[in-house]
């Protein structure tokens, strides 16, 4: 399978060696997934940080009346997990599903710990794309707050065209936080207004 | 003043020597601010991370209606900035203002840089803290879909016992994304209940 792409993400914010390069393939896992498959389920304790290679996936709460909320996507070149559950190893409170064939490369909790070892650099790599993940996550709070759904939905096709093609209608409602009807009205407004 | 905490804090992920210590402290400033004073303002660029000695401080939004939507705050041991601008050094979102007269501990952008490659450690420190704070910020957004508002006060409550007590209620609700008169019906809700 191509490892081609992790490397290359990697490369754009540390330089590996070719020995470091080499430790870290040996010490993750590639792995494919069908549509619908899951890589961890709420409640199960998350094992792997799963960079994707290809494929669409979706993270996702399902709430007591159990409804579904998407937290996040994931496309190439971007990373999922249960985040909270990955880093204390204790049950997930999300689930992350394919949306469509996927393959990914995994870290394991353990392997990932004497990768951080081994090769310092990894440390410097996750600060910043967290970084950057946070700063994302605190925009998306303030935009929920103080933008209508009509202009976030603009925002995310904008930001995340990608996405917009290949995820069902009801799940971009879902992580805007809106009904599938409301998004389908600000859609027609839009094709109105063009 | 009084820089144990911002060791201490950062000793319980990391063993920090001496000369490490020493280091750091040359390459960081200690200021206070009084109530009301601001660390960055909406369009300016975010020079510093503030570690916190002393003092509470909030992070807002002023939309474009000129309505404050509070994104964070920030007391003893926490960590405040425009991550944002601090990272990108382009101009702030957001504001963050003292609701205390507060003392801090600050991290220039240049020094930051600099610190980084003589401490590598402090990498795997600010990678973990970083960490936490991105796992919280995505079960805010999927609490704030998912939940009450009555229900998020209660975890607002429960989770910053400290940040409740010292904070005004109508800067709490705008922390929830609701009024502040919604705020008291909640309140008075609760106190009836009891």
């Amino acid at each position: 399978m191509n490892n081609k792409p992790l490397i290359e993400y990697i490369n754009r914010y540390v330089n590996l060696t070719q020995n470091e390069i080499n430790l870290l393939l040996e010490n993750t896992t590639n792995r494919k997934y069908l549509k619908g498959q899951y890589i961890v389920q709420q409640g199960d304790i998350c094992r792997f940080e799963s960079f994707v290679i290809k494929g669409c996936l979706k993270t996702f709460y399902l709430d007591n009346e159990g409804q579904e909320h998407v937290v996040l996507f994931a496309i190439e070149n971007w990373w999922t997990a249960d985040f909270s559950s990955f880093l204390t190893q204790k049950p997930a409170e999300y689930n992350v599903q394919c949306i469509e064939n996927s393959e990914v490369i995994q870290f394991s909790f353990e392997k990932m710990e004497m990768l951080y070892q081994k090769i310092p650099k990894l440390e410097r790599f996750f600060r910043i794309i967290i970084q950057k993940a946070f700063v994302a996550s605190e925009k998306r709070i303030v935009r929920n707050f103080s933008l209508s759904a009509k202009v976030r939905y603009l925002e995310f096709k904008s930001t995340y065209p990608q996405i917009e093609q290949r995820v069902p209608q009801y799940l971009i409602a879902s992580y805007l936080g809106i009904t599938r009807e409301f998004l389908s009205k600000i859609r027609g407004q839009i094709i109105a207004e063009q």
